[in-house]
């Protein structure tokens, strides 16, 4: 190790003790998915990382998509996925596949890579312990059985997270009469991040954050506050995939989460980065 | 209530009682699963009893298994099942199509019944907190995926358990390097119901309980060691189906559950008279 | 054991269950005396049930009383028992033969009893830990020691309870200044129950319960609230014994007791078929 | 207050503060009774010392005894009371009425003049709880119900401690079999002494303590051991009502209490004397 | 011992009994210096009754002074002492010579003496724990380093104090940059004693109490609210050294210390004097 | 931040979580002294990294030294220090003056820098709580007050650590009839990490480590044995002030202490390098 080397980890380690400090016995909240998610390596860093999170008394909750398995298997069974503004028209048929390919397959898939690397994971989906309770999407188009998330019941969050397990949400909810519902994995997260105070929701997608021009990086904007984020949303300049996203860090915030993260996936220890030193990356959505 | 109804049904709480307090604060494993499992009714009955007793401080932990399902949606992508002895050859295709009907729709639909019924269910798979270690099954032909409970570890169901919830596992387990494996869901019951020191371990069939001759039920035999249980399965009067249910309670007995019961699923409240009476039903396999 | 006996037993569990689940760590008071406690059968059973209520975590608290038996050790010890409208005129030296009756006889006989059926009951009488305190009951007649509850120490019921014993009250009560009071039953019986919050409050007696018509028991009231019960007792309907054991439920309604209950003591275990069915039997009083 | 005052005062309890530290949270078994217990200014000053221990976490539990009463109540009953080597003949009549006086009467008595001096005392006789469990005393004559304590359960006396209350015991016990028999209250009380590993058993009686010349209380032995004891007893040096008291002790002993005094109860604050000052009065036995 | 004595010390043991009570979990803060500090024995004799009060469970705190000391060793360094008013001019250098002297002296000295007597003391500065807290004293004339207690943190006290140690602090404070401050032992005694809520603050000197006229002992002030406690001083009749110890006092009663007392340090055990028995001595400044 | 520099940075921190997990809860003993501490910025580094770990459940003990300053004192005082084979004599004054000067200067200038940096420091002799014991050191010369650690009482220590104090612990001992000791403060670091099962002693001077050859650095012995450590002692290749400290060492392992480190304390935060990263720094000495 050179002297330069030396200082510089040095330096790094005392900038993170205070935050390590600070989020010591709290939690955050991580939505990820899509892209990210095909990228085994990336996956199996960014899953170390929450465990080693967790050994020193930072706590994750990992909520997960899946959208592209799912039309995967419909169409393998037959059936053609039909998608109007970004969301899936669901019949019962659809549901069953989609639940039996979030939860028996996707979610099962995560909950064995964390366990891979040393971590303890449960997998859940809203129907376990009733904990996301929806109710059916209303809007000029029926969508079936895609849901709006009503309310969370923590409690089973609250009693896996205390005794040291990392709990993996899919996104499924169950509705007042025992019917199942298809919600959105970030309007999950971020419902689920609020229900249990987190200290941060955290979105992996695969952009580098919120860009005032999609097509140049360097338009990054690196603060919002909610009014600021709604206003790029009213404004069109949040479009497609990442219009949920911040609605879901915007319902985070409204419900008491204090900052919000929409950061690069792609990025290696992109959350060890964001939680630890004082260098933030992508783009944070406070108040 | 006439007087004498009133005079049965005081007799039958002064019954209860003493069983009441003895299995308080135990638990009892449930295995549950082929046609019992089919009629709704039924399995409402069973599954609100469960809620009841974890009402009074006896908990379930529900294990099921899932067969037929497994078959039919193996044929609706265009694959045929094969079995060999009984047990499910199983390539890699095979298991994640096992594992997605077993964790995503079978387990999930029991999840949802509970919860109907007031409680508070969490679905697991033996993945989920590693709750199933197992290793492949050797054998004359090698039948793939196809593994054997080797450890339980029963952190997680004691976590849930304490909290109040039931937990539910479907038969899937995990290798030491991290692969899936289907076992035996009989099997498995038995090495949950010791991981926990269950107070009894309960396997719902369509039979009555071993019968010496399968066609008569009046030759049922009611109370057997685990000694005389083996050598009905060596000498070939335990057939079929029941052989893994009673290798699983010999598994179980062999280490320290005190009492395993073989009994009747079809009988409404099986279960309660099973446990809250003195009149015993279906077939009991003690040390 | 036939199947439709089978039905209606597991019926009867399936009932108990959420009674069973409701006055877990509750507990009752029970006031008995009169003719049922002459019946050591009966008595047998009673006890029984309360000791097999204290292992499912529902506690018993007993309240007795006992005149004839004071009135037989007066005349043994050559004085001529005095009673005006109900209640015994007591002079200091009745007070001490009273006391000696009921602390060291029939209170110790009860709680004998109690030890042989299993359970762990303990004598108290009023003066024990200052339990109850009397003050001296006016009217047109002086009738010397006859006091009226003013306030219950429960403390000491606490912490029997707490331990897991039965305590058994014998109906004497400590003054201001240290006086002796004897104290009725019933309204000894209601203070006690309102000082634990006690479930219920149930009042064995030698009859079914109220009835409009003292001659004939199909004019049971099945229940009736504390105003109705009121004008039961103004318009003279409610007679001689059953008078202070209405008023002792009216006390106890009224201090927040939510359910009192007149039953028949003779009914064998009456009070398991009032707490654990839904057919209540006798006369229900509340608020 | 003179110099000479203040300082003698200082000198007490700078000499008593480390006693109070070592008996804190300890108890001490008192038997008391006899004569003593005729003198209601002594006694209440003995009670009031005793409610003021409890105050700096010093708990008393009394034994008491009750000869006189019980044979003036059989006489006022009509039965002549028979003694047979100091042992009352006990049929079950004269069981019925000691038991009557002795839990009825002057227990009670004694538990309200506790009350009174702001102390929370609580009666018991041996069956309560089970606390005192005793076999018919073997020997030449038939004394009837006359028994020796066999064993002590001592819960109920360590629940009430606990909770701040003084037990006062009545030397009455129950058989195996649910019989009920008279014990010798010295032998109780150092039964119990043992029961609850009293740092101290103090036994107060009318004589000074064991005197080599009963006439002649010059001859005070201020100090033996067991085995002395033992020898004064067989040397007929200790006679008639000492001779129980000294046994009691050396049960007490031979079970493990350490310190055991036989002391003047017609001293003022005798108890506080021999707790907390270096003087010791009376006699004391050890191992 | 003569029966006389025992009867007084009888009593003595009896009255002292309920304050023992009364400040049992208690704290008292003790006020300790000057002259009385200088006599070996009684020094010996006051520490020893404040080990004996610990096993009480009467905790003290202990805050000294010891300006003789630091005056003594400024000149062997050759700097003359300057006092204005009572209080000390300090310079840096004088600053650190009294602190020095303070805690790595007298502070020390007490501690060893504590724990030769059998106690467990730890000492303590202001600087400790940031303990307390001081601003510079503005006056007419600049005092350098002289400070007034502004807050006392008294986190670290109640630790040792549960913890079972005695702890003894010097008057040195610091300041909100960190400065180190010289400040006054009495009114940082009156501050200790109200941030820890102390039952009692006892402020020893060597004179006994207030005295009306100085040189007339028999004119002792025995007890005194604070209004005339505060009149006296505006009177002038409270002079010299008594007037910090009568402002510290004022001090811990306005912030609600109910009693204080100015005792004399020369009477042998005074202390246990004062507290417990119902003789008073010195002077009692209450609300 | 550059890619790479995130890079690095991510890296440094992946690294340090497991050792910050493996430290949570446990305690480093850190002796520090000489030259270093006259660094004034290195000193508030070095303090301020310690403030650091304790909020992530690192907690620190400190033991210091202070030769220089107590010569200086002496020197002002008229007194000429003596010093035998690296001992400083120790007459009764001399041992007054070096208390004074650790205990009253040194100490608490070091708890109030680390009070500055935001922590919470306690300081500590051994006198306080009789934490550090010692008798006369013997020796071929007679060195006076020159002690011998012989026993640590570590209570007080963890008493403050459990409060999230940090002790800083001057080398003054007590020894058992009361007498004060001059004691080697790495000697007393050794017992001190010992005495706390500290996971590591970290003892910090001005060379590198333990170097082969005094005067190239490059000869410097990562890592030895205490066999191996010991050899070199008595070749003599370990030198001077090294010996002390190597002994403490050598203490320490044979005590339980699993590693020591001998660490360059002038390279800025090489106390968080030696514990959170792979990369060790100076020579580590194990069993």
């Amino acid at each position: 190790m050179t002297e330069k080397s030396v200082r510089e980890r040095a330096q790094t380690l005392a900038e993170a003790l205070p935050y390590l400090h600070k989020y010591h016995g709290g939690s955050v909240t991580v939505k990820y998915g899509g892209s990210v998610m095909l990228d085994a390596e990336l996956q199996a860093v960014m899953l170390r990382d929450l465990v080693l999170l967790s050994y020193v008394g930072i706590s994750a909750i990992l909520v997960h998509g899946g959208g592209p398995e799912i039309s995967e298997m419909m169409r393998r069974l037959g059936r053609e996925p039909q998608v109007v503004e970004g969301l899936r028209v669901t019949d019962a048929e659809t549901m069953r596949i989609a639940q039996m390919v979030l939860v028996g397959r996707i979610n099962q898939d995560i909950v064995s890579a964390i366990n891979q690397q040393g971590g303890r994971a449960v997998g859940l989906s809203g129907k376990d312990a009733g904990l996301l309770v929806a109710s059916k999407k209303e809007g000029p188009v029926d969508l079936g059985l895609v849901g709006e998330v009503e309310e969370v019941r923590p409690e089973i969050l609250r009693t896996l997270v205390a005794a040291g397990y990392i709990p993996v949400v899919a996104p499924i909810a169950v509705g007042r009469k025992g019917e199942t519902f298809n919600v959105n994995a970030d309007h999950a997260a971020g419902r689920v991040a609020a229900s249990v105070k987190a200290a941060k929701l955290i979105v992996l997608s695969d952009v580098p954050g919120i860009l005032r021009d999609r097509r140049d990086e360097s338009t990054l904007v690196s603060a919002l506050t909610a009014a600021q984020a709604q206003a790029l949303l009213d404004e069109g300049v949040i479009e497609q995939g990442m219009i949920p996203k911040v609605q879901g860090c915007l319902d985070a915030v409204r419900l008491g989460v204090e900052r919000c993260h929409l950061i690069d996936g792609r990025v290696p220890h992109a959350i060890l980065i964001e939680l630890l030193t004082d260098a933030g990356i992508g783009t944070m959505i406070t108040a």
